[in-house]
């Protein structure tokens, strides 16, 4: 592997502190995915840009940046990536999902905020990783609580530009909302001295609908039973469609696609118990529940989350002859998103109703990051329907640490015995 | 005291349970408020108002229900009182203050909530709260992450209209807060069946300013040394001006004030350590943190708190020749309080230096409900800036509980003899 150790300094990484992180990943890589049995073959390239997470890509946007590209920070499946992609900038996904960062981010925020958020205010201020400081500018949003006023802190390491999105999905939010997304493309026009036009925007519409297809294409394959790939798997893929070159990963994806279809042509070994996850997302390394789970015998078929069909479901329509038509385009796509953040959202009952008939799955998992409010208090309604429907329904409310990973595994494993 | 059984019952309260509340609060109040040494005789009708919490003003609300008015119960000082009065309804605020509630709102709600929302979730589904049962309609907010969700089950009980709050505070949240304001006004005439008139609004926009100005001139004599009055006699009034008739109301604070102003004259006794608190609303019966201190022989002499100066600071600009100029001096002057909700909320640093100073404080006590998020992470500048400009500040997070009482007050008696 390249000795990328020149490349963190100039980014100013705690280089020490980083050290520790780098040791605990591969490690942790090598017991929850490499010795899962029967691997396809295309996971291979997945496997490769794990293991190149803090090199190989980090240079892919050092590079973009000296040929004068931005890169823009985000942290949610709401801040339009089209909108980057349009004026040549390159998006990361900047949430994040290991314990390793809590530490640092419980210097500023308080212990009773959901890992997430601590996680990534502690990898910014810690200074520990190299996408944070890869980036020219953050994109924050007001989804929830926590992280509406984590930026104002995040704001005085790196300028932070907020989207505020609407709370409801009534006609004139969709308009507001469409204003927020006209704000942010004069800032990125600004940004990167490029104007977003009606053929750049369309452009990255369609890069931004290729991806989604490829993940739709594999989840669609999950619906085979027994899946042909494994639960954890999959989320790694979620996981690094947020911050992998666009082609290439959809290249990927796709070739991986065909393997499966081929596994799925030969037949396949015995039959496990499918389960749905639904709830908060699950950032990049945060493994935790689906190796407990698939580690148990059950697969995990379908995650109805943002690391999962939330950030793919729905393609942006390509249709459109002005800006404002494609402006339109994006804003109901993206308003369209389940998330809990809106008021009411019985659109996401909708949602895990349809995929637990789609993906025929034996139970549902619904994951709560602690201290997550808006998910939190919805899971009531959640669980109440599913009961209601006969579909077995069990609640994890978890952080980043492990120290709960026995007391879950032993919920799961009766979870299991019984549905 | 009269009976008020026959009263409570078609109210469909669970009678049984308010028994059990009616004891406690007759207790508490004894030991908080009345053994208070030389207290002011204008006291005498908030001590009458209390003793008549769920009877006299409930009955009141009924016989304005009986003449075909309306009662709309509210959660929040951004909620413009102006538009239920120039329809002809009451208002009563519903946050509510006490453990009671807590236990019947976990049965619905995860545990780790904010337990004013727990609180006043729990007094709606287990039925014992009079104010609950007299509303036609709740009008909820988006101000944080559990009450925007449950609304969605309180809901299920009672109809619930959610305004929703604007996140910043640019030109164009303006603009639409004027249009949720606009939407209020429309739902509470369909309601009513009362047009909200030019005439009607600048009238209820004085009736309330004339509210603000009384608590205005209250909270002013406490500029002086000593203080005229106790802080939690304050708070107790500010507690009741959310639900009292507000000429009756205006009056007694009026009275009150007069005396205060004759008991400054007269001059008076030792001069006590003057603390200003800041942070998240205390709801009638949550008297736990002024009492505490109070006891320790300080003083409270300023809540920056929506049970506090957000509550009344800046009135409602009187002048307008139609109905869109008051819906502008509403929108306007609510959206000019600084809330924690609001990203970034610059302004609440700017109210805390100025009252620090006018009220001449020794100390700051920055009070957190806990799992309120948007407070407990802004906390941290808050407390970061008052340390520069030297002003000592303790951060107490807290619930309803007694628990923790012998913990706080052990801090706290450290940081009295500290500053
Ligand atoms: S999981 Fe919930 S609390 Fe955490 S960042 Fe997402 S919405 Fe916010
Ligand atoms: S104190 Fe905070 S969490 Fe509780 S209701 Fe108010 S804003 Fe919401």
């Amino acid at each position: 592997m390249a000795d990328y150790r020149e490349m963190w300094k100039k980014l100013n990484i705690n280089l020490e502190k980083h050290d520790q992180l780098c040791e605990v990943l591969p490690e942790l890589y090598g017991s929850v995915y490499l010795q899962q049995e029967d691997r396809p073959e295309g996971m291979n390239y997945f496997n490769y840009v794990v293991s190149e997470v803090h090199g190989a890509r980090i240079q892919e946007l050092e590079e973009h940046k000296k040929n004068g590209g931005k890169v823009i920070g985000t942290f949610c499946v709401f801040v339009p990536d089209e909108v980057i992609l349009a004026t040549g900038a390159l998006g990361v996904g900047l949430c994040a999902g290991s314990q390793f960062w809590i530490e640092d981010g419980e210097k500023v925020l308080p212990k009773n905020l959901c890992p997430l958020i601590k996680a990534f205010t502690g990898a910014k201020i810690g200074a520990t990783c190299p996408y944070f400081q890869s980036c020219d500018m953050l994109v924050g949003e007001t989804t929830c609580d926590g992280k509406k006023k984590a930026w104002e802190l995040l704001n005085e390491y790196t300028p932070v530009h907020v989207m505020d999105l609407p709370q409801m999905k009534r006609e004139k939010d969709y308009t507001m909302w469409k204003d927020e997304i006209r704000i942010f493309i004069d800032k990125m026009e600004q940004l990167t001295g490029n104007k977003v036009t009606v053929e750049n925007l369309k452009e990255a519409i369609k890069l931004a609908n290729k991806k989604r297809r490829a993940l739709k294409r594999l989840y669609d394959l999950r619906k085979h039973k027994p899946s042909p790939i494994s639960g954890l798997d999959c989320l790694l893929i979620s996981q690094i469609a947020f911050y992998d070159d666009v082609n290439r990963f959809v290249d990927n994806v796709n070739k991986l696609c065909d393997e499966l279809e081929e596994r799925i042509k030969k037949g396949q070994a015995k039959e496990k118990k499918r389960l749905m996850i639904t709830g908060t997302p699950m950032a990049l390394p945060n493994w935790k529940i689906h190796s407990i789970i698939e580690n148990l015998g059950a697969e995990i078929v379908v995650e109805e989350t943002c690391t999962g069909t939330r950030y793919f479901e729905n393609e942006v329509c390509e249709d459109g002859e002005t800006l404002d038509d494609l402006i339109d385009n994006l804003a109901r796509r993206y308003l369209n998103i389940n998330c809990a953040c809106f008021t009411p959202n019985s659109g996401r009952i909708d949602d895990i109703l349809r995929y637990a008939k789609e993906y025929d799955v034996d139970g549902v998992i619904d994951y709560n990051l602690s201290f997550c409010h808006t998910y939190a208090v919805e899971d009531k309604s959640i669980r109440d329907m599913l009961k209601d429907k006969n579909i077995p329904v069990m609640h994890i409310e978890t952080d980043y640490s492990t120290e709960d990973s026995g007391q879950i595994k032993t919920r799961v494993e009766a979870f299991l015995e019984m549905i």
